[in-house]
């Protein structure tokens, strides 16, 4: 029988993770069974939101088994085929495991077209990326024309979407990123109005309140920690913050303390709202249209960091954590 | 020229109020001028949100001026009346100084109707009180038949109106509050299903787990800090917080810390929102309607603390923040 290399989770990390967490080994490849597809995996997205399920807590998604190996969305390609609609050389997106070749049900996979797209696109702009981006800001920030939007993790996969947004909705729109090549990056191709690096900038309250100087309408949240607290005191009467990611705790081991949110909530009448990707699913078809017409129309660009080998996967998502990536971080196998 | 005892903002407070940041003084009564009204001042309110205003920071309102009256809401009887709509022995509502007696412009007032409900009802279940618990629940709760409902600060004046609305819709509805009297209170006056000592309970997370075997899914935040902490550890997918008030932290001088709420809210795709009552201003008559109705037909009740005299007005307002009201806290004149 065939097998494929595949990367299993070995223990649970505590604390930040580290290549002794993941294991490479073999797995065997089925035999193909009415309605499934054999596939090449081809792009393989690293993503921080994978660092929950590598715990046992409870989240919005089931926990990653020990042993088992780890799944995150995929493109591959279409290798043989025993279900209608899929054939050989079709190219597909999925939430699939991180092996090379796998067998799986043809009915949770979405076929994908990469003459609208280059294919590593359907893991950022156009896949969970992008949805992100767009829902949360339709959903959650309703951003209004001339409103100032604030987003944190600026440089990410998500927050340079969502910056982008901002501006095709006529919004003042300021990044916080850690370099000053992120900043660089975010102003020159993605429009945004300033940024602040993090890293540099010793009074982030002050300096928001310079670059934001009718205050913080709709605040995109992908990092938590003290970057939001600074934030707090800068928001507007009716803001809205879009609770995206909190990246900057997700490798804390104890609960971390901030500045308490409830009296600058009440005294702003001020809203805070978790979101993932996964709760509006019946709004996935249209948003996905339209991103791809902003992308079309030119109002809409994206980069990605690009690494190669399957070997390279587990390192490319440890470098999430050390901000290494500018936009979405990709491994083309 | 006529004058009234009058309590004026002496000093703002550090911390905690005390008697000596209010002074007693008397004021001058103009002459009545057309459109005005000489009042009576029959029932005041005291309300932990005037601890906001008696410091210098930018709220929702305006702060205090040292030097001059306190104002709060206050039900007047008309002594005199040159205001179209209004005559001598009529009864007001209105956002009014703290003096014994004063002029004022008729049209900020409303006429109340003591056969609709003692006087006092209009600072509480019928006045902003009441507003406040309706359209918080309506509004940012959005509570649904078969929820967990859990309140904080239960036993207070918004709390126990907070439960019976929990009640009336059907929910299973919790309260937190500071004493076995106040539980006991809670549970055979308003209905509660089940109450929580703050005080006597050591392990607050696995007390509500307990109480709330299906999660919060709507809490009625009045107090914020260690209590919300423990609430965090058990909101479900979807949960809404009213951010009400932070009474445990009015008084403190630097911005208090508590667990993070960024991962939470992501985790479970919940919504935090701060309120105050005048940001619905237009929904006003439509909620006393409705409150009005329910305290006809027996479901709403509400239960307060009078304390006597105008030179008690201070020590009331103080005791708010000890816990020793039971609901409204008003001062009869």
């Amino acid at each position: 029988m065939q097998t494929s290399q595949t990367i299993l989770l070995k223990k649970r990390p505590k604390g930040k993770p580290s290549l002794e967490d993941f294991e490479f080994t073999h797995t065997e490849i089925p035999t193909l069974k009415e309605g499934e597809v054999l596939l090449k995996s081809l792009y393989l997205s690293v993503d921080p939101y994978l660092r929950g399920r590598m715990s046992n807590a409870p989240s919005y998604i089931a926990p990653f088994e020990v042993g088992q190996p780890i799944e995150s969305g995929i493109v591959a390609e279409v290798l043989e085929s025993k279900a209608a609609g899929l054939g050989a050389g079709d190219y597909v997106f999925g939430a699939l495991a991180w092996k090379e070749m796998q067998v799986t049900k043809a009915r949770s996979l979405t076929k994908v077209d990469p003459k609208v797209a280059p294919l590593s696109a359907y893991l950022g702009v156009l896949g969970l990326t992008g949805l992100t981006a767009y829902l949360g800001m339709m959903e959650i920030g309703k951003p209004k024309k001339g409103e100032t939007l604030l987003v944190s993790g600026a440089a990410g996969a998500v927050g340079s979407i969502v910056g982008q947004i901002g501006k095709i909705l006529g919004m003042h729109v300021v990044g916080i990123a850690g370099s000053d090549e992120k900043l660089a990056l975010m102003q020159s191709k993605f429009g945004f109005d300033a940024g602040i690096n993090y890293k540099t900038t010793e009074n982030m309250r002050e300096a928001i309140a310079k670059v934001c100087p009718t205050g913080v309408d709709v605040y995109f949240d992908n990092v938590g920690g003290e970057i939001s607290e600074a934030v707090l005191f800068n928001i507007n009467k009716f803001s809205r913050t879009i609770n995206c990611g909190a990246i900057s705790v997700y490798n804390t081991t104890e609960a971390p303390k901030s500045i308490s949110v409830q009296s600058f909530l009440v005294k702003k009448s001020s809203l805070m709202q978790g979101f993932v990707v996964f709760d509006y699913a019946d709004k996935h078809p249209a948003a996905i249209q339209q991103l791809a017409a902003w992308m079309k129309e030119g109002k809409l660009t994206y980069t990605e960091t690009i690494r190669e080998g399957f070997d390279q996967v587990p390192q490319a998502f440890l470098d999430l954590f050390e901000g290494k990536n500018q936009g979405k971080m990709v491994v083309k196998l």
